[in-house]
């Protein structure tokens, strides 16, 4: 399975993960959740190399999530915002902080604080209900299928039986390809 | 870089992602929050070849993200349960879903639902400040950086003005190494 097969599913984690789905995506946009806006500071806090960077910046770009903006001419020179929609990721990268902080972390000093502006308060944040505001962990919540990702599991369940169901393509030297 | 160095970081964000930031480990957790717990129902919904499989949920196991527990014996099979640590990822899986609606999707019909077993309501998840309540998104919270990922974002910078900041390694093929 390619990535293009990930972005072509009914699901919709699926679609956003052939989006944003790999490990420099999601560094990257740390970063720009953080303030930085130049090609310099995300290689010096990321670490990675011009060429992976600028491949990820164009497809953020191509996107949408990212816009390139002008900040000097002779010679031009760019930087990378978030747009409304690169925004919106917001509730991803900061789910994942918090998820590090509880579980990845011994020490009693958080790496990073969060302050919500307009209360004052350093903040945990917390999923709640659209509709009631309550908070919503996973037990909390039941799934309803619509009936074509209903359709799609269960012909995937009948290709997987049938043994036709395509996984994963392998290079020669057996590392997986998902892009 | 390799994962190693993203688990190293003091960053709480790449932390987590050096435990689940792979599209193939997103996609078997959200197979996991759909309630599927056999190997070949991961197989069947995700179309991963089995070896890429196995390997992603013994790292989840490791990672105390998944149990592994016999459900039959003679012969012996057994299946894979989120761990609390593990539904614990429910906001990451959930904003993606939430985020892949709204963004990757022009269908008026959402291929899922939720509903808030509590309140009964179909609901989407909000972000909420764990202090006061609100909703929150990006522009309304500041970061505090503390004084160890402050000193390790300044060793970074000077590291890369310095020209010794390691960047990812690529293999012969020119793909880069992440894990």
């Amino acid at each position: 399975m390619r990535v293009a097969d990930i972005a072509a599913t009914t699901c919709p984690v699926a679609r956003t993960l052939a989006v944003i789905g790999d490990a420099w995506t999601l560094l990257l946009l740390r970063e720009l959740f953080l303030g930085q806006r130049r090609f310099e500071a995300f290689q010096a806090h990321t670490g990675m190399a011009p060429y992976l960077l600028s491949r990820r910046l164009a497809r953020l770009a191509a996107e949408g999530i990212v816009r390139r903006v002008r900040y000097q001419t002779r010679p031009a020179r760019y930087e990378y915002r978030l747009t409304e929609k690169g925004l919106d990721l917001y509730d991803v990268i900061v789910s994942m902080k918090r998820w590090g902080d509880r579980w990845t972390s011994r020490r009693a000093d958080p790496a990073m604080r969060l302050v919500h502006k307009s209360c004052g308060h350093r903040m945990t944040p917390v999923l709640t209900c659209g509709e009631c505001g309550e908070p919503v962990e996973a037990r909390d919540v039941r799934v309803e299928m619509g009936p074509r990702m209903a359709a799609e599991r269960r012909r995937q369940r009948e290709e997987f039986k049938a043994g036709t169901r395509r996984g994963p393509r392998a290079d020669e030297t057996g590392r997986e390809v998902l892009r």
